[in-house]
C-alpha cells in the first residue's frame, strides 16, 4: 500500500523554486491575482460584517484565562487549549451507554469557561448553558449510532462541536433562529478521526471542538447564517458522517430523560476495561493491611474482551502500562491507587511494582460483563481473598461519591498549583450554583501564578 | 421526517434552570469539579507545551491583516478572515479536472498572507509554498475521489485543510517529521459540508481550511505529533470520508505534472455553466456596436444539463440571477459584462435588462459540451448572427490571459480601495516572484484605509 502521507510530506517538505517550472511559478502569481481581487472585494460585502464584528472583539483581547498558567489570550483560543488539556489524560468524564462513547465535559466546560470571562455568566446560567450542550451532543452521538464511530469518526470531536455551540448559544441566549445557525455553523465543521489515537491529536478534538461551537455561537450572535437543516438533511452531518444513523434519536426524551444521569467518571487513570479489577484488588489489599509482600499470587477472571485488549504483560513505559491489566493490578496492589502517579515510567520500571506484576495472572470467563472482575489473591501463609466487582466503580450502578471526585480532583490540582489554592478552587466548583460569577473560577485555577 | 435540528435549537435556546431537575444541575458540578481536575492537570503536562508556546506567540498579537480593511488580528483570525472573504462570491478560480471540484487559492493565500506578516516570506517562497499547497490539496481531491463529493462533503473545505497546512508548513521550513504531523493534524481537521450550501456556511469552508491549516503546521514547529498516515490509515482521511478512495493518485505524478496548469478562472460572476453562453452573446454584441436594442431575440444551444441548472426564467435577485441563464445572456447584451455589478438586485430588475431578457430562449443539444453554446442573434433589421464557443474562457482550453485577470481584479479591488490603490496592489501582485516581503501586499490591500 502507498504511504502517501510519507510521500506528500516528502515531497512539499524539499521542495524549493528550482523544482517547479516558470509557468508554474507564473500560474501561482495569476492565483494570486485572481484571488486578491475576490478577497478584497469580498471584505466589503455585507455578509463579510459577522466575521470583522467578531474579529474586532477579539482582536488583541487577553481576557480569558489559559487554565493553571499564568497565561491569558482571548476566549476562543482559551477554549481551544483549555479543551485539548482536558482529554490529554484521557481520564476525564465519559458518557458510554453502549452504542457510542463520549467525553461530555471536554468541549463545553472550556467553551463556556473562556466565554463567561469574556461576559459575566453566573453559575447558574453556567449549568443550563452546560446541559444544554451535554443533552445535545450526546443525543446526536446516539442519533449517529455505532455506525459513526465504526467508520472512524472520534466521537467527541465531532458532536462535541454541537455541544459546545449549544452550550455557549444557550448562554450567549441566542433565538431559535441563531441557534439554529449556530448550530449549522458547528456541524459544518465538526470532525475528529480516530487515525490520530495515540498521539497529541486525540485530546486536539475537544479543544477544537470547543473552540469552533464558540467560534459557531458567536458567529450566529453577530449575524452569521448557516443551513436549517444541518443534522436531518441530505447532506447533513448524521447522512454524511454516519452510515446508519437514526435522527430521530437527537431528540427523544429531550428534556426528559437526562443522558447526564448516565455519565460516568473515572477513578483510575488507566483504560475503563481494567478498572473493575483495580477495585477489587483495592479491596483485597485493604483486608491485607500493609502485608502486600505476604501475595504469591493475583488472580483477576474478566470477559475475555478485557483480557484482549489489555493483555500488555511486560509494559516498559507509564503509556504501555496504562493498557496493561498486569501492571495494574500489581501497582493497585503495591500502591492501594491507580492515579497519574500509577502510570508514569518509573512506576511501571519499579522493582517491586514489576515483581508483583510476575505474580499477576488473568482466567477468562465471557459470562462476565466487561464492567466486572473476580479477584483471587493467595498468600504465602495460606490465606485466600477474594473480592467480586459487578459493575466498576464510575458507572451509574456504582458511582464516584462527591467525597471520590474531590479526592481525585484534589490529587491531580493539587501537585499544580499547590493543596491551599486547589483546596479552594475546588470549594468554587462546589458551590457553582450560587457563584454570581462563573469566570472567577478559571482566574482560581492559577494559584499562585 | 423529524426536525432535529430545529427541535433541538427550540430545546436549547429556551432551557432555563427551572426546567433542569436539582440532580442533573448537581451532575453538571460534579462534571466540573472532575474536569477542572484533569484539566488543571493536564496543563501541567509536558504535552502542553506545544499549545501553550504556540498561544504565547499570538497572545495579544495584532500583525496580520484583514484584507481590505483597517483590521488587524493574529495570524490565525487572518487566514480565517480573508479565507471566508475569497470565496464570497463563488468568483475564485476553480480547479475542476472532471472528477472532483477544488477552489484551490481561498484556503492557501490566506494562510501564507498572514503567516508572512508574521515571518517575513520572500516573493518567491510564497509561490514556492503555495505550490506546494496547491498540488497537495489537489491530488488528495483526486484521491478521495467523486465518491467524496457525492458523500456531501464540500472538497474546498476538506482538502483545503491539507493545502494550508502544506503550503504553510513549507514555508516555516517544517522538516519531512513535522511536515507529516501537521498534515495529520490538517486531517483530523478537515471539514465542510454541502448542506451549508447557499449561506454564509459555504465561504467559511476555505477560510477554516486556512486557519485550521495554519494551526496545524505552526503546532507541528512547536513539536505537536500526530498519526503518520492520516491518509492512506485505516481510519485516515480518505478511507473515512470517501466511500471509493483511491490513495494512489495522492501522489502520482508529483512533481512532473502539474494540477496548477489546469486551473480555471471565473471571467463572469455567476455559475461557470452560464459563462459559454456570456461569452457568445458578449461577442455578437462587438459586432452590433451600440445598436443592442434591434435585438429581436437571443437563441443560446446548450447542453440539456446546462439548461436544467440555470432555467431560472424570471429571476428577482441577483442571487437568483447567478442561476439564470436569461438573465445572464440578457445582461450581457445590454452591459458587454458579466461581473458583480450585473448580479445584482437592481440589475435583475432594471427594465432594459428585464425586456432584453424576454427575447431569449433557450434550446437542448445534448451533442454539445457543457462548456460550449451556440448563440444566435437576430435584429429587426433582418441580420442573423452567430457565435459558437467550444470551450468557456477560464478552461485549459480557452485560458483567460494575464490582462483580462488583471482587468477583472482590478474591477473587483478599485471600488473598495480606489483606483490608484488597487493598480499598485496588483503591480505588486505582479510582481511577486522578485518581492522582498509577501506580507506586505496585505497591507497594500488597505488602500487609504
Amino acid at each position: 500500500m502507498t504511504n502517501a502521507t510519507k510521500e506528500i510530506a516528502h515531497w512539499t517538505s524539499n521542495l524549493t523554486a528550482e523544482q517547479i517550472p516558470d509557468r508554474v511559478q507564473h500560474e501561482a502569481v495569476r492565483c494570486l491575482v485572481d484571488w486578491v481581487g475576490v478577497t478584497v472585494a469580498g471584505s466589503d460585502d455585507a455578509a463579510a460584517t459577522p466575521m470583522l464584528s467578531l474579529l474586532k472583539r477579539f482582536e488583541g483581547s487577553r481576557e480569558s484565562t489559559v487554565l493553571g498558567t499564568s497565561a491569558e489570550t482571548n476566549p476562543l483560543w482559551a477554549a481551544l487549549a483549555n479543551g485539548y488539556f482536558s482529554h490529554l489524560y484521557d481520564y476525564d468524564d465519559t458518557y458510554m451507554p453502549g452504542a457510542t462513547t463520549v467525553h461530555p465535559s471536554a468541549p463545553l466546560w472550556p467553551a463556556l469557561l473562556a466565554l463567561a470571562e469574556h461576559q459575566t455568566l453566573s453559575g447558574l446560567e453556567a449549568i443550563v448553558a452546560f446541559v444544554a450542550g451535554f443533552e445535545t451532543q450526546n443525543r446526536i452521538a446516539l442519533a449517529a449510532g455505532p455506525a459513526h464511530y465504526e467508520r472512524g469518526w472520534h466521537v467527541t470531536g465531532t458532536v462535541g462541536h454541537f455541544g459546545a455551540a449549544a452550550a455557549t448559544g444557550r448562554a450567549l441566549e441566542l433565538n431559535q433562529d441563531e441557534m439554529i445557525f449556530a448550530l449549522g455553523t458547528a456541524g459544518t465543521q465538526a470532525a475528529g478521526l480516530k487515525e490520530v489515537y495515540g498521539s497529541m491529536g486525540k485530546p486536539l478534538h475537544p479543544g477544537k471542538a470547543a473552540m469552533d461551537g464558540l467560534l459557531s455561537s458567536l458567529l450566529a450572535e453577530e449575524g452569521f447564517t448557516s443551513t436549517r437543516t444541518i443534522l436531518e438533511g441530505a447532506r447533513g452531518f448524521l447522512a454524511v458522517l454516519s452510515d446508519s444513523p437514526d435522527a430521530a434519536q437527537a431528540t427523544q426524551g429531550l428534556g426528559q430523560d437526562w443522558t447526564i444521569l448516565d455519565n460516568g467518571f473515572k477513578p483510575y487513570a488507566c483504560g475503563s476495561l481494567m478498572h473493575p479489577t483495580i477495585e477489587a484488588v483495592c479491596a483485597i489489599r485493604e483486608k491485607l493491611g500493609s502485608d502486600i509482600e505476604s501475595v504469591t499470587e493475583i488472580e483477576s477472571t474478566v470477559h475475555g474482551y478485557v483480557s484482549w485488549v489489555t493483555a500488555k504483560e511486560s509494559p516498559s513505559t507509564g503509556l504501555e502500562g496504562k493498557f496493561s491489566i498486569f501492571h495494574a493490578a500489581a501497582v493497585a496492589m503495591v500502591d492501594g491507587a491507580a492515579r497519574l502517579a500509577q502510570f508514569t515510567d518509573e512506576r511501571v520500571n519499579d522493582p517491586q511494582v514489576a515483581s508483583m506484576r510476575d505474580r499477576v495472572s488473568i482466567t477468562v470467563d465471557d459470562d462476565l460483563p466487561k464492567c466486572a472482575a473476580r479477584v483471587r489473591v493467595t498468600t504465602t501463609d495460606g490465606r485466600v481473598l477474594d473480592h467480586e466487582v459487578s459493575a466498576n466503580k464510575g458507572t451509574r450502578e456504582n458511582p464516584m461519591s462527591d467525597e471520590e471526585l474531590h479526592d481525585k480532583a484534589l490529587d491531580l490540582v493539587a501537585p499544580v498549583i499547590g493543596t491551599t489554592a486547589a483546596q479552594g478552587l475546588l470549594t468554587a466548583c462546589w458551590n457553582l450554583s450560587s457563584a454570581q460569577d462563573f469566570g472567577a473560577l478559571a482566574r482560581a485555577t492559577r494559584g499562585e501564578k
